[in-house]
């Protein structure tokens, strides 16, 4: 895998199976409803545009919506509260009060649109009684670091756990001749002060187009709502926190282990990167299209926390499978299936050893934000 | 599987293999090249539409597209055939020169969304040279006999080699109290006159729903291109002609063999029906919302007109094949992959016995037709 194929092998893992996003993504949804207050908090700053003939239509967009229920729960708090707002405000009259919604589903081409779609209800129109969904669905292929809907054609845009993936690993840290070239290592925590710096430099690039794009794309009026991947202001950019850090040296070692017995030859880098606030601040502040309404720190879930915390072995195959739904497809396209299986073996015996710590460290530091197009 | 869930099974079959619909469908996509004067002229007949702030934005929709080429074939078309219209025409102003498009994949849930994202090149504004696809693409999920789209969002509507396809079998087909019973038998071709007036209720019922639906979504001015398997007006519902007569009986006969070996139960039918261009213009004037610009017959390409037709063995693997890459998942959703295997290798058999018919009886006779919103 080259450098900038991350847009065309990476996603979730796909399916149904004991490691897919959809069976491994319970600790992101419970996160997601504990900041559903930031989503409607965003929903009230929108401007509701001027109607054209026929009915009022609000379109939403899910950017790096992958294929578990995240989206869902997204799409139908967006549909109820502006609902709700439309039938109790000042656009009393029949078309405001019987609005259509559009949602667009958008993650990377590879992503598994097709279990999404299995999660997907009927449409209320179709399904007689008026159950059911109360949005027309679609699914946009594409990177969010590119254009991918049309000019002036969005209310709002969510995103969450996903603005914390780069468009690509920075070039410099794949350079051999490169002072912040990562050898030996997958992940950016632990490694040196130069890689950071690279990985650094690669958010704000990404952040600098990811702002322009969506600024483009919004109505006028509209908002945006993100929850991604974050680090406290205080600690460097290789440092993600004790449970990120152990993970990653969990998989580092699993990795070097194969390098070791000559069975991969290494190279893979992860493009992720952990922001501070100001960090993501300073993005927007150099855009300059989007004014702030909230931007702030909030802890997740711990991890493995669905399991009996004392039984190390349903510890470790919770933290791999979890891991492998994450990280899966990526290492998938670099060595093949057959090793991808050997690695997270590796790493499940790993994570049995660790259980104690790992559910007992905080899980993920999150940056939760609510922006408005000026 | 029950008579209702076609909606849930239904789709041409996914991937890349030797089966698949995107390795076995060139007939279709040559027969479309064939009518593109057609969709020329219905793009022809569309009311450029006043434009808001912003750039002028026509939005397209492609209802059954598949996992094949030929709804990139429409979109391409449509960009081109419109991008020049209004640089020639009366629009010459910046924003009407450079229009953005909108183009929505529609199929069934099931329909395999990833590979026809993996055949779509990268979007022009992301590809740094300006070349690659000049439109945002999206996925639509849901059957073309429900609504899909909001209210007036739609310019353009194309359907290409679907609307054949029928929302369900009808009830009286698979009621063994019924007249309409269609014992032992698999399709409507070669069947009772009874079970023939069954298939014609149905597509009259679905051509109501898919006339409705469109109506509503078609911006004001909007037009629709349609492209599906008909037969001639002298023909019964039950005669497809001589080739899909004999596709059909040799199905029938592969399936009755597994029945009589008492590996299935049988119990399918196939949702399909070819209407004369009398049958679909009595559904047009029924729903009242569309005026007719063009309705005629096209006879498209032979069958596995690309082997050598003295080579027996391969005008067999491509029948069954092209059979497989259309019948399959609603075959497999009824007896499972194993049998699907035993299914297909027993037509394969058989068309090798028939190759010399197959390969000289004329092909498939469409209906082709253009139609504007009054």
């Amino acid at each position: 895998m080259q450098a900038h194929d991350v847009k065309n092998v990476f996603s979730m893992k796909g399916g149904q199976g004991e490691s897919s996003y959809l069976k491994n993504s319970k600790a992101q949804l419970r996160d997601l409803q504990m900041m559903l207050y930031a989503l409607e908090e965003t929903l009230d700053k929108i401007t509701i545009p001027p109607r054209g003939p026929g009915k009022l239509l609000l379109t939403a967009a899910d950017l790096g919506c992958s294929c578990g229920r995240s989206s869902l729960v997204v799409a139908d708090a967006i549909v109820h509260n502006m609902t709700n707002k439309l039938c109790r405000g000042k656009h009393v009259d029949a078309a405001a009060a019987d609005p259509e919604f559009c949602f667009y589903f958008s993650d990377l081409p590879r992503n598994d649109f097709n279990t999404l779609f299995n999660l997907l209800p009927p449409h209320a129109a179709s399904s007689g009684d008026g159950s059911g969904r109360r949005y027309f669905a679609a699914a946009v292929p594409g990177s969010f670091h590119d254009r991918l809907f049309p000019e002036r054609s969005i209310d709002v845009f969510t995103s969450t756990f996903s603005l914390h993936w780069l468009s690509q690993v920075p070039d410099e840290v794949t350079d051999t001749r490169s002072p912040a070239y990562n050898k030996g290592k997958v992940f950016v925590q632990g490694s040196s002060e130069e890689t950071g710096a690279a990985f650094r430099r690669q958010f704000q690039s990404d952040m600098a187009r990811f702002l322009r794009c969506r600024a483009a794309e919004l109505k006028p009026g509209g908002a945006m709502f993100l929850v991604f991947v974050g680090r406290p202001s205080s600690a460097s950019p290789t440092d993600l926190g004790r449970s990120f850090n152990l993970l990653g040296a969990m998989f580092e070692e699993s990795w070097c282990d194969l390098v070791d017995e000559g069975l991969i030859d290494g190279g893979l880098n992860i493009p992720s990167y952990a922001a501070t606030l100001e960090e993501f601040r300073e993005a927007v502040d150099a855009d300059g299209s989007f004014a702030v309404n909230r931007l702030e720190h909030v802890m997740g879930s711990r991890l493995a926390v669905d399991d009996d915390p004392h039984d190390r072995r349903a510890v470790g195959r919770r933290v791999a499978n979890n891991q492998r739904s994450i990280f899966g497809p990526l290492v998938e396209a670099h060595v093949g299936r057959a090793l991808t299986d050997e690695l997270f073996a590796r790493m499940e015996r790993r994570a049995e050893e660790l259980s104690n710590e790992l559910v007992d460290e905080m899980g993920v530091h999150y940056i939760v934000c609510s922006l408005s197009l000026v």
